[in-house]
């Protein structure tokens, strides 16, 4: 087990993969007009790329316009004092090729209605964190 | 009820700081080396402003040498297809003065150990939304 300087363990890459593998719940932080933002957005993953949908908004905007955006996902419980969090830091695009497209809206399945734009997001950094309870080990 | 372009209940600045008040964990979104990045942390609310602790890091110098950073909590019911998320945005600086960084550190109890910095974060803008189930409200 890797910990950091927090004394917090780190999580390796196959790790961190498979917890997103997993999630289907994420954020995605981007900076907006010189204000950082954090969006929430459901999400899946398709091969080792995010892909979430939305409208013409923010998110879309700025994965358009920005090079550059995180994505994170965590779980906490606060009882047990213990928790994990993922952090995705990578290169967007739109999906415009049509079939792709209503391939990968049809396994989003969005909270939120009518969003039809697909944003693709590559993670070229990835890390994770994972703090255990002071005595028990936490069920992975 | 106010609806966003997505259709998604808006809450209003006293919703927002109700659900603020009622959580314990959330996540700093700040820029570090041109990077976008988003970090759990655990936090309190004294008066209007979020309180988080960190040690010597990523977001203890974002948040003494940026302006501005982005804090965000959010709670999903994937079952009900229902959540909600809160957004506030604004400046931080470290808390300095010795009684208040102890009686501020003592509230705070940090998941991670070792901790020592504590930093106030104003939110200067606040927004929330809120997702319902198709049919059933969702319980406050």
């Amino acid at each position: 087990m890797i910990l950091d300087d927090d004394g917090i363990e780190l999580l390796d890459e196959p790790a961190c993969r498979s917890l997103l593998a997993r999630t289907r719940f994420g954020r995605v932080g981007v900076t907006v007009g010189a204000l950082p933002v954090i969006v929430p957005v459901n999400y899946i993953v398709d091969g080792d790329d995010v892909v979430f949908a939305t409208r013409t908004g923010t998110k879309l905007r700025a994965a358009v316009r920005q090079a550059i955006v995180a994505f994170q996902i965590d779980a906490v419980d606060e009882h047990a004092r213990a928790g994990w969090s993922v952090l995705a830091i990578g290169p967007c695009e739109e999906v415009t090729e049509p079939e792709e497209r209503e391939a990968l809206l049809g396994r989003l399945d969005p909270f939120a209605r009518w969003r039809d734009h697909v944003v693709r997001m590559h993670p070229d950094l990835l890390s994770g964190r994972r703090i255990a309870p002071p005595v028990a080990a936490v069920a992975d």
